[in-house]
């Protein structure tokens, strides 16, 4: 485990920069670079480490091996008054999904909704940031992401879809925004590979081994599989996810997608839905602001059980992380400072430690 | 509990005929009625007892009450060429529903998406139900649902919101749908009082006593709390759910919401929103009917794990009952066929028994 010694605090704008520079340096054009890593260093600013500075060189070594296209020839093969249906082209994911809401946003504005699909993306990152996107915009976003097959269907044991996310945000005023993001199994590769290095055993709800049974056993569970959260609720929550992105925009599905166990060594494709709802089609935005703001204090104000320090919302954690970043840096571990030193050396870039 | 020889089989017919004439009876105009009937019959045809014909004398008896208002008079606040608001004034839930579907059906006809949320509804019944309606137009649907504040935030004992269900739903062709309709709790009262009732503890994951701890003891979860389905990832979903309902349709939300312990004898206020998503601006139909019949193919095809006998997808087991239901007749216990025969006594109906 990482100990605070080990960790460096480097300002995001400083990571944003070098991130930027290291997808052009791979080809990516300035506009794919720059939206790119304000994607990527936007999940390091909201304590989304999994999805940031740590998998640039992976990015970077998948646009090696061809399996991340820069200036990628997206198409709009359907274009409708609220809809629309984008190929990809294997282009950078986060570029893919930032255009898809630009263009769910534009539309919501002028009808006051807008879904967008696409397929033959990659790895969009935090699925979060589109629905933020909208947020700023003073609407409501979604984003369901799928992947390729790693966790099998609730009472089966091959895998067969991704931890398939699924995000929601809306906009609030003292309190910022309530949003959700999150992957439909209980958790992910990282807590299991932590328990494993600290030889500890893991909740028996985590993980299958490699049978589909249940197991505390860190190193079965990672031979094995993630559970669904809620057993076969996110399962069903999956299924959905599966159908509203590459099923309805036409992309690779389920064992269709070409499998990834090691991220950054293997093609990742993914296929995406974004939407966006105008509220001032419902009651003026001040007003739903405040409302969702008169929410947040109505439940964060209840009773506390035994031992809970804090009732929050969902988004709060980020949000609070996020303005303590901002202010202090963002905590680098030595591990992921060496990969990105390396990755300096390699594309011939001023370091981003400083 | 039930045994089968309290049971009595009843075709599905013959009980909504009984449950329009109940509402009919009550007051309702013959729209309402007939819709509200189809709406409650569909919940126990596709198994969904809890929401059937158990809840009919509970629904007479609101109406009897004041708690629903026969020919209400319900308006359409703000109307966009995607979206509308409906203020509900006290009608009945399931009527109200299948307007505002109806209507988001309409406009994603039209323009490709329709939302439309109702506030001041009732109980609007088995959520499924308005997925469903889109489903059969050859739409995607959406249903999110709130309601009285009986369960607490996450780490909180002050019950704050209802189980606010999610549910959606997308065609097949040889499947006919998949369909996920969830609680955001892991169940909800039902099994816990059957578990009261033989005496026997329940999972740790299912319900907190009154001080918010985890309990195992049926008697102290229902004088306690559901927990949330997948923990924090429930609640997070609820909350969303209460703002894409309650807070956008200018409904009461959260604790706003009077009270209700006891079903059928206190008001039950509710706000949802619903939408449709037209598939044909993505893909032609078909084509998606036929991915969406692969992906279930691919699922229900994985190796099973140890002891499981099948894999399905979401909405299989109801698909599987509502065949079976409407074949045989949808068995109703001896509880619920004295209540429905006393209510013909009261309302002076042909008993529904034969």
């Amino acid at each position: 485990m990482t100990s605070p010694s080990d960790v460096r605090r480097i300002p995001a704008e400083r990571l944003r920069t070098f991130t930027c520079q290291a997808l052009q340096a791979s080809g990516f054009s300035n506009d794919e670079a720059r939206i790119g890593a304000d994607v990527i260093v936007e999940a390091d600013v909201r304590g989304v480490d999994t999805h940031g500075v740590t998998r640039l060189a992976g990015y970077v070594n998948m646009t090696r091996l061809g399996y991340i296209k820069p200036r990628a020839r997206w198409q709009v093969v359907n274009d409708g008054p609220t809809t629309a249906l984008i190929d990809g082209d294997g282009g950078l994911g986060q570029y893919l999904g930032h255009l898809a809401m630009e263009r769910a946003i534009a539309k919501a504005r002028g009808l006051g909704l807008g879904a967008v699909a696409v397929r033959n993306g990659t790895h969009n990152g935090m699925n979060a940031y589109y629905p933020l996107m909208a947020v700023r915009a003073g609407l409501i976003g979604f984003a369901f992401t799928q992947g390729p097959a790693i966790v099998p269907p609730f009472g089966g044991k091959t895998p067969a879809v991704a931890t398939n996310p699924l995000s929601i945000g809306a906009p609030a005023e003292r309190h910022e925004h309530v949003l959700v993001d999150m992957a439909t199994t209980v958790v992910a590769g990282g807590k299991i590979r932590l328990a494993a290095k600290k030889g500890q055993p893991i909740p028996p709800t985590w993980a299958l081994d490699g049978e589909g049974r249940p197991t505390t056993d860190p190193e079965a569970a990672l031979k094995g599989f993630f559970q669904w959260a809620g057993g076969y609720k996110g399962y069903a929550l999956a299924v959905m996810v599966e159908v509203l992105s590459s099923v309805l925009a036409g992309g690779l599905f389920a064992r269709q997608v070409p499998p990834m166990r090691v991220f950054g060594q293997q093609p990742l494709i993914e296929s995406f839905l974004v939407m966006a709802l105008d509220i001032s089609r419902f009651m003026p935005l001040d007003e739903f602001r405040q409302r969702v703001d008169a929410l947040v204090d109505d439940l964060t104000s209840c009773e506390r059980a035994a031992g809970v320090e804090r009732i929050l919302v969902p988004g709060q954690p980020e949000r609070e992380m996020r303005a303590e970043r901002l202010a202090n840096g963002v905590p680098v571990s030595a591990a992921v400072c060496a990969e990105l030193e390396q990755l300096a050396r390699d594309l011939k870039l001023p370091s981003p430690l400083g």
